[in-house]
């Protein structure tokens, strides 16, 4: 049983939800129960073991296997923007298929071996996030307006965040600083969990609707961007939630600089650019409807893209676990990745 | 007695208020119960009116001319932004001055008065509405995307509105047209009244969340920014719902044009730029309560500006009852004007 915190229902209620089957975590990916693209990888980790779990006693190590790769292919289907998703359950299945081609293992082995790889998921996260933030901190200065989109933080990860990973580390270091979190339409990651947690944490955190960050900038209250990201092309286009792809032309013009904060599994190689990278287009309801509450009127026409895709021309830098990389492209990436 | 439609409520319910004096009429403006630049001067004019009605029967007519000017004083304060608020008040606290020069006037002439100026504001307000919808629908060919922000619409002018009547226009001329109606947060109004007018119309109308309007330039689905404005410094600079700043630096970026549309009124050539417009700063629970359900955690700091200023040289044309200036500046915009 995987237990995760619901966060569609954060802050008015902490509820925790109990996850018992692949079915049950496809859906609590799908609605956002959990979501964040390093969380959703890591609660992903988990579903193969959740499968296993479920097999009759008397199974063999083939069908366990079997039922691994299916588990895989099934929550691959849950999201399709953010890569963390596929880059977890490759990992896992690879993780099964090569303990399976060891002679007589057996059906408690495989399921140990798998249970392994997605603690090492998490706690290779945890580690993550902290060496984000090291990497970061020293971006935010002394009295510093820093903005953030969406929710990068503990709730989007295993560990303190990304981008509010980078924040958490300024405070260690003593730092006071100012940050603006957009609510973040349509469904509000940020007002509702983002600003939450920096209550919690106690830094200095003001709420904003997405529509007065440019404005913001013009008043010289912006001294930083700082989002997460869902998916990074080769060369640094980097998908992230909607509202991402205006804050950096915006932060461009008003000379602002733009910080990406994501960890390297967020990095997908195989496609060269931002254009391939597919857009999740979701329910029209999220945005014509608030708690039950209609904000539209009755059958109108909505579009709804969960992702827009930022240019790496406009992000001054991307923080990840392994180093910074500035002005980002396709060389300075496989650079730090250390990818031919 | 003055009617006014609820704007609160709708789209859910159509409901209209009966404002009997001028506290119920500073409150209905304040809380926004009836909106928008010219709405809100057309509705004011009728301020001094219910004023006056409330006199007692043996009043002379100084103590007429008294109530009025404390009438248009009291009703000036119910909002800071929109110019046309006060345009309109002082429109008719002048004509109750220059009728009480005449020796001999009754105070039921005063009323006659007041009440005839009154109805001229509103009906110029229908003509101008005409006007401008009649210069701008050229600007829409067929085909075209059109983004729009907050409503300027019917509901915004006792006509058939500013931005909203070049669409409507454009229509009447058979051409055919996509709009995407900024949901415009925090009070909804483009999601809630601009969605709901062009439904209402027949006009081919897409609600989005304001973060998404930069991607969809970036998509090539807009051809044109059309908005209102509250009030327009003599150098072109622009106030109007916030996030309509962004949305200018974001079409320049683009190559999209961008189109203010509003009557004359709305130019306060008392105040040379933009600079000098106040903004109104409202309350948090705006942006932390939806119809009574929170959406943020409970003592969260909030900024809350209702408006910003669009840099004139953001601005492609100023469409206006008198005509289109172009590239707006001091010396264009007293030459529409006619304004030495």
């Amino acid at each position: 049983m995987l237990e995760l915190i619901d966060q569609r229902r954060l802050p008015g209620e902490f509820v925790t939800l109990l996850v018992r089957d692949t079915q049950q975590l496809h859906e609590a990916i799908r609605t956002l129960a959990v979501r964040g693209a390093p969380a959703i990888g890591v609660a992903a980790a988990y579903g193969p073991v959740l499968a296993l779990q479920t097999l009759r006693a008397d199974a063999t190590t083939v069908d366990g296997l079997k039922t691994i790769v299916e588990a895989c292919e099934f929550l691959a289907t849950s999201r399709p923007t953010a890569v963390n998703l596929f880059w977890a359950l490759d990992r896992v299945r690879r993780k099964a298929q090569a303990v399976c081609r060891h002679s007589r293992l057996t059906l408690g082995e495989l399921h140990e071996a798998i249970l392994a790889e997605a603690n090492a998921i998490r706690d290779e996260d945890v580690a993550m996030c902290r060496a984000i933030g090291r990497h970061g901190e020293a971006l935010i200065r002394d009295g510093a307006g820093v903005l953030t989109h969406c929710n990068a933080g503990a709730l989007a990860t295993a560990g303190q965040g990304t981008a509010l990973s980078v924040m958490f580390e300024a405070q260690t270091k003593g730092r006071s600083f100012k940050v603006y979190a957009d609510e973040t339409r349509p469904l509000l990651q940020g007002a509702r969990l983002t600003a939450w947690e920096l209550q919690q944490a106690g830094i200095d955190v003001t709420v904003i609707c997405d529509n007065m960050a440019g404005w913001l900038m013009k008043e010289g209250r912006i001294d930083l961007v700082i989002t997460g990201a869902d998916r990074i092309a080769a060369n640094g286009d980097a998908a992230n939630k909607i509202g991402t792809y205006s804050l950096s032309v915006l932060a461009k013009q008003h000379g602002v600089p733009f910080y990406i904060a994501a960890p390297s599994s967020t990095f997908d190689l195989s496609i060269a650019g931002g254009d391939e990278i597919p857009i999740e287009q979701r329910e029209s309801s999220e945005v014509t409807r608030l708690a039950g509450v209609p904000t539209a009127p009755d059958g109108v026409a909505v579009y709804n893209p969960a992702f827009d895709v930022t240019p790496a021309h406009n992000i001054t830098a991307i923080i990840t676990e392994k180093g910074v990389v500035e002005n980002p492209d396709a060389v300075r990436i496989r650079r730090l990745l250390g990818t031919p």
